[in-house]
Formats: C-alpha cells, sequence, structure tokens
C-alpha cells in the first residue's frame, strides 16, 4: 500500500528501507534529506492517493506538534495520520480528539528495535481504532517481525505500551550495570568480555542487551575505557514513574534505574556534599577539601 | 569420560541424562532416587577408575557441606571434586584449601539453565586450577550449549560469577514485574499475554525471562489468578549485596530486588504500621484499623 514517511532519520529511514523491500509504495519527506521523494508535506500529500496515510517519524515533543499541526490542517477526511514517536502517550490521545474533531483518524504506534530493525523488524504496539488500525496494517505487518505487531488497545494504549517497555528497559539495563560493576571491582581478574558472552548460551539472563553489551565489550574492551560514564535518558522512564505514581504503584526498581542515570550526570553531587557537612557537623568526621583550580598563584 | 554425579535431583538428573546422551560414562549416587547405579558413595567410588572425578548436584549448605566432608575423607590422591551446586564462593574458596591439603582438587562450577539445560545446555562458570579444570574439560563441554562454557578464574571464580549472575536476574525480574504491574493498573484493559508475546520479537527488552513470562500468562492467564503473591529467595541475591557492601559499589536495583521479594512474605508489614501510626500522630491522619477475626461472638 502507499503511506507518506515523514522523518527520515535513523529510525525512519530503517523502516523505509524495510517497506519498500516489502513491495509497498513509501513516499518520503524530510527537510534535510536529499533521497526523499516529496520536497514540502504539500507534494507529498499530492504523491498520496486519498485515503492517505501518514507516519511521523520525527523527535517526540515539539517537532511531532509542530508536524501534527501541519497536518491537521492539510489532511483531507478520512486521512490517517501515525505518529511512530516516543510521544507521551497523553499527547497521542489529545492528538486523536484533535484529529477526530477534523474527522482524520490517529493512531499512536510504539515502535521497538533502534537501528536493528531493519534486520529484525521491529516490534510494534499499536493504539487507536479498529478501522483505521485494520486499513494500515499490511505496514504494520511488513514493519514487524512475525508475531511482533498488536493492535493492544484504544488511542494512547500504544504509546502507554511502549513508555512501560522502555521503562523495563532502564530496570534490565542497570541490573546489568550492577552486576558487571561488582564484578569489576571483585578479588578475581575477570574477564568480562568472556563472561558475558557465555552468558548468552543456557544461561538465565540471556538476552539481547546482554548480546549487545558483550558487542560493546568486544569493541571497547572489557574496561569500556573508551566511554564516559554519562547516560542520558530521553523521557520515557520518567513518564513511567509519573504513571506508577498516579497509579499508586511501587516501581522502586524502575525508579533506582531512572535516578542512576541522574547521579552518573550530576558533576557536584551535592548531596554527597551534604551529608559529608552533617558527618563532620555531628561526629567530626573529617572530610575531604575541594582540589583548587591551579590556574592562578595561590591567593593566601 | 567417567564422572560420579552425586545428586539426582532436577538439575543433576537433567545432567546425567545430556552427558550420557554426549557418549559419557556417568556413575551415579542419591540416597533417595533408585535409578542410581551405586548405592553408596563408596560403591560410586569403586565404579570410577583413578584419578576420579565427583560432581556434588546437591542443595548448597549443610548437604554440600556433608558430602563434601565425606568425599574428602573418602576419595584418593589426585581425584577431582566439582560442586556444580549455588555455593557461597568463600565456602568453595575453603574447600579448596581443605582438598589441597589431603591432595585433592576443587573445581567450583556455576551452572544456569535450571529445568531447560537438558535441552539446551547449561551455563558453566567454571573456578579452579588450570589442571583439574583441562581434565574435566570434555564434562564441561558436554553440559553447556557451544560457547557457553568459560573458566573464568581461580578458586571461587565460578559461583562468584554465578552469584552476580543471579543477582542479576534479581533485578530483571523486578524490572519486568513492576512494568506488567503498572500495566496491570493501567486505564487500558491490556492484555498482558498478548504484549508479552508481542515483545519477544524485535523489541529492545526480548529476552529468555521474557519468553518464560509469556509462557507463565498462557498457562495461568493474564491475572496469574492462581499464583500467590509470595516470592522466596535462595541466597545468591543477599550475597550479591554482601559482596557490593564489602567493594563499596552502589547496587540500588539488586538491593531493591531483593527487598521487594521480602516486602512479598512479610505478612505483617511493621514498618507500614510505624508509618501509619506516626501520621497519625503527627498529623492526626486516620489510621485503618485491624480487622478482628469473626471467629466468637464479638467481645464488647
Amino acid at each position: 500500500m502507499q503511506l507518506g514517511m515523514i522523518g527520515l532519520g535513523r529510525m525512519g529511514n530503517g523502516m523505509t528501507e524495510r517497506l519498500r523491500e516489502h513491495g509497498h509504495d513509501v513516499r518520503t519527506y524530510d527537510p534535510n534529506v536529499q533521497s526523499r521523494t516529496a520536497a514540502s508535506l504539500e507534494e507529498l500529500k499530492a504523491q498520496l492517493e486519498p485515503q492517505r496515510a501518514f507516519w511521523l517519524m520525527v523527535p517526540a515533543g515539539k517537532i511531532t506538534e509542530d508536524v501534527f499541526q501541519d497536518l491537521l490542517e492539510l489532511a483531507d477526511k478520512g486521512d490517517t495520520i501515525v505518529d511512530g514517536g516516543n510521544s507521551n502517550f497523553h499527547d497521542s490521545q489529545r492528538r486523536y480528539g484533535e484529529a477526530q474533531a477534523k474527522e482524520l483518524h490517529f493512531i499512536d504506534a510504539g515502535v521497538s528495535g533502534g537501528i536493528w530493525g531493519l534486520e529484525v523488524g521491529f516490534c510494534l504496539m499499536v493504539g487507536g481504532d479498529a478501522d483505521p488500525v485494520k486499513r494500515v496494517e499490511p505496514i504494520f505487518q511488513a514493519l514487524a517481525p512475525e508475531d511482533g505487531y498488536a493492535h493492544v488497545g484504544p488511542s494512547g494504549a500504544g504509546h502507554f505500551v511502549k513508555m512501560i517497555h522502555n521503562g523495563i528497559e532502564y530496570g534490565l539495563m542497570q541490573s546489568y550495570a550492577e552486576g558487571f560493576e561488582i564484578m569489576e571491582h571483585s578479588q578475581f581478574a575477570l574477564d568480562l568480555e568472556q563472561i558475558s558472552g557465555i552468558w548468552r548460551y543456557g544461561s538465565v539472563v540471556r538476552s539481547w542487551l546482554l548480546e549487545l553489551l558483550h558487542t560493546a565489550f568486544e569493541e571497547h574492551g572489557g574496561n569500556l575505557d573508551d566511554i564516559a560514564p554519562y547516560v542520558e535518558d530521553s523521557g520515557e522512564g520518567r513518564w513511567t514513574i509519573h504513571e506508577a505514581i498516579a497509579e499508586n504503584v511501587p516501581a522502586p526498581v524502575i525508579a533506582a534505574s531512572l535516578f542512576a542515570r541522574f547521579a552518573s550526570r550530576n558533576e557536584i553531587n551535592f548531596a554527597a556534599k551534604v551529608a559529608a557537612a552533617l558527618r563532620n557537623q555531628f561526629g567530626g568526621h573529617a572530610v575531604k577539601a575541594v582540589e583548587r583550580a591551579k590556574a592562578g598563584p595561590d591567593p593566601r
């Protein structure tokens, strides 16, 4: 079937390629990519026959919102907008309402698989009304590996499930991270590349993330010498904790995983300064002085 | 080669079967199992030609210690004792010393794979001296899937790595557990069997544990109605935290995963009683009264 792909970054590009390999007619638009078939959203619309399906594969947040609002103005009645980015599911529910008001369809599609999806397929969690989901289903089925796609619920459910997926991912990553740090500090001179290697076969902790970790050790060495201990996040972990709070569900491990990422970026660690100051105050315990930069002469 | 397997529980039995399929001559002893080839440790010893290899596959703790001490008395110089159970690595280091004093060899082998190992092979993490490890290697290679075995270090290293493996396992399990609980409480009527199903294909969180979770939902339904929320532990998570403390390594996720298991078994939850009592004291917040059993007449 025909699809208009908006956004040709790593994900949108891989998805376009996979869809074309499966025989779909994908027209593309990205302001910064020359391989696009259309130089504007208007041109993209003109390249598609009604009822059209547009797939947004642009960064969540302002860019997704801007393109979505442009499409709301541009699209014709009966057209479908699919958001494949990591949008907050509350935004997806709102966008569904805004689309409905214009007699457009809106589908939220959580997409997992990263840069490997082109090869093995992307796991797809789709939320929205049955009719448009049914119409776009050939696209979902081509993108996903066998049995890797489901219509999980009404509008918002797709991005909700993807949010939880990523929250779990934070916990899985931190679990491996802590285990490997304890091994790295141990009395044994362990070969972490070797250990991550054998665990891929027959162990209870085997997983795709463990395979990636083994590849990282192969590429960067067992000490990961050239990788800084600084971990970004892109929102889904935070939202997972917001939802846990909204539902009164304890989620200590996902919360600790999120906070471990914050701690990795916390250059000042004011909490540690406070704790050290208090130990000094009540118990006279020594504090470690901040080392001054040696740029100028000693002011004393 | 010849091996004396001591312990024919689910693990020892599966391992014996796998070794025989690979052509090894396994003699067996277990006080409670009729399929054994020997009715005593002495008889087992007599069925093996020197230099013998004995494999302990009995519960960690007192039983392992008792059998190990019996073997120390019984075995001849040059024989090798392999402990395949989940022993604490400090005990393995001590046993190595005790074996050395009698000119016996001792190998600690961490074994992962559970009841599935017979089919796919057991991941094996082996600690000990190079010579005896080399001698028993045909056994290790038959038990493990391809590339699923390594000699990870000196005495104790095998059980140390297995301990960390299990600590990571606690974190992985709790990560999935929290994510699925948030989904279970959500505003969407999500089909958790369906979601765990599609996540097995192409998603970042795909893993063997996720496959098992999907099987559990298939067998017990999406609400796991017949499974009580009560999680046991068998020690390795506790030891992992002991080691994190010994090495000054933060391990918040593995610790929280261990404590979540304790909480699942905490029928009284005295901490919650204390917190409720304090809210009542300082803020006059209502406390929920304990419901009395309705066995007899109301005493008022």
